[in-house]
């Protein structure tokens, strides 16, 4: 890194629990393309009086995590049909002051879609209702599928989600089955990520079996039981890594307007995983 | 510098016209000693919300240069008494969302005038009336000096100043004089400064001839027509450039809790001046 001097631009992130992904991720590539930036995680009690703060100090960018993925909507000037669509906002970019939202989730779940060349004849099984089953289900909508089943332990917002486009709901009652009907499944939970769950199989092994495509959320770690059952049985797997990358290369690209390569991107997200 | 992380203490600074000199001394230093900070400098329109984001973001440290230096106190929890004594701040720390504010101007001055071992009994005279005469003032007669003379074009602001202390006002009729009594002669005006008045002398030549001492803080450049002048004339010089490293150094301590060697100070200083 070069010293930092008074006219870098500076993104930021917001969360509750920051982990250093994103830090590592746009430096790595500021530094590469020499470009005048600097990224710095931050977490924060009173998000309205952070936003005041991106705004008075004229911050570039801002990445959104839990929890205020939702509560920011109310703070920014415009939304994107990104975030509009799912109400829920993982990027803000501040142009003169004025505060544009968006969501590379949702975006970077679309194009993983498209690069897996996922068909969307095939039946999906999306485990999970929050906000990033939110934009996993309304991209799966959006790409065209119409055959999708939400899996939620919480009925409410399980049954909220499915119906917002039409599709079904079930709980998990459906894991009972003696058969599997699903081409496609998807973890939007916390199952496999590092913590309490980290040994937990989002999917029976059955349904696994059944499937073509496993597709797992979870980036920490990358290979979870349930990726790493799904490579084991010779299924096409979408992880995480592939997910927190992409999103991240977006908001890169709109916080500084420079579209990477797929090699810059996977190097920068090979940087970011380091340590 | 290693790559930026999520766990770096932020320091930054607010200013109408922000310069490299503060970004460039506390990141060599930080980067010298290992410390996990960085500090950018920022210009704001909007005080209260650049204010705001310093506690949300919980950024550790805030310099304050003109025109935020009096606006800024009502926005702080604490005064320490450099601050309050000349009621201008250009330092908040942050201890935990607990904003206290001083002012190392005050107190560069003062150390200064210890350091140069300055004779408390010698008349002084002070041109200028404006914030940091306000700070120079306060530190001469911190430190005993009872014969001081301020010089102002600004009545109001000048007789102001020069009878909070009960001390001496003059207008500029005084260059006038055909001998002058002054030891020592401190200039608080832009004039040597970068700009229009770049060639201005601030004092007479008749007064410099009669002085021992020629203080000058214009810090841009620091080889000022006044102290050029008193260099040749075999003169104690003091420079803006001693006072811009040594505020510096003490917002450093104030921000780390890491006390400078003078080494440290004087690299420090001469890397934040290199372009």
């Amino acid at each position: 890194m070069p010293i930092l001097n008074k006219d870098m631009q500076v993104c930021i992130s917001l969360a509750a629990r920051p982990s250093n992904l994103g830090t590592r991720f746009h430096n790595f590539l500021y530094d590469e393309l020499g470009l005048n930036f600097i990224y710095k995680a931050f977490t924060t009690s009173d998000l309205v009086g952070a936003v005041a703060g991106v705004r008075a100090l004229g911050i570039r960018g801002c990445s959104v995590s839990m929890p205020f993925k939702e509560d920011i909507i109310k703070l920014v000037d415009a939304m994107l049909p990104s975030a509009q669509a799912i109400e829920s906002v993982n990027t803000v970019v501040n142009d003169n002051g004025v505060l544009t939202a968006s969501n590379t989730d949702y975006q970077a779940i679309l194009d993983l879609i498209q690069m897996h060349s996922l068909n969307r004849r095939d039946s999906v099984l999306v485990r999970g209702s929050g906000g990033m089953a939110k934009a996993v289900v309304a991209a799966f909508n959006q790409a065209g599928f119409e055959n999708l089943t939400v899996l939620a332990r919480n009925e409410v917002r399980g049954k909220a989600l499915a119906s917002r486009y039409g599709f079904q709901f079930s709980d998990d009652a459906l894991f009972e089955a003696a058969v599997s009907e699903f081409d496609i499944l998807v973890n939007v939970t916390p199952l496999g990520m590092t913590g309490e769950d980290q040994q937990a199989l989002a999917f029976p092994e059955l349904f696994i079996e059944s499937a073509r495509v496993v597709f797992d959320v979870v980036a920490f770690p990358s290979d979870t039981p349930l990726i790493s059952l799904g490579q084991q049985r010779g299924k096409k797997v979408i992880s995480g890594a592939e997910v927190s990358a992409l999103q991240a290369a977006l908001q890169f690209e709109t916080y500084t307007g420079v579209q990477l390569t797929e090699d810059q991107i996977s190097r920068a997200a090979r940087f970011s995983r380091e340590t």
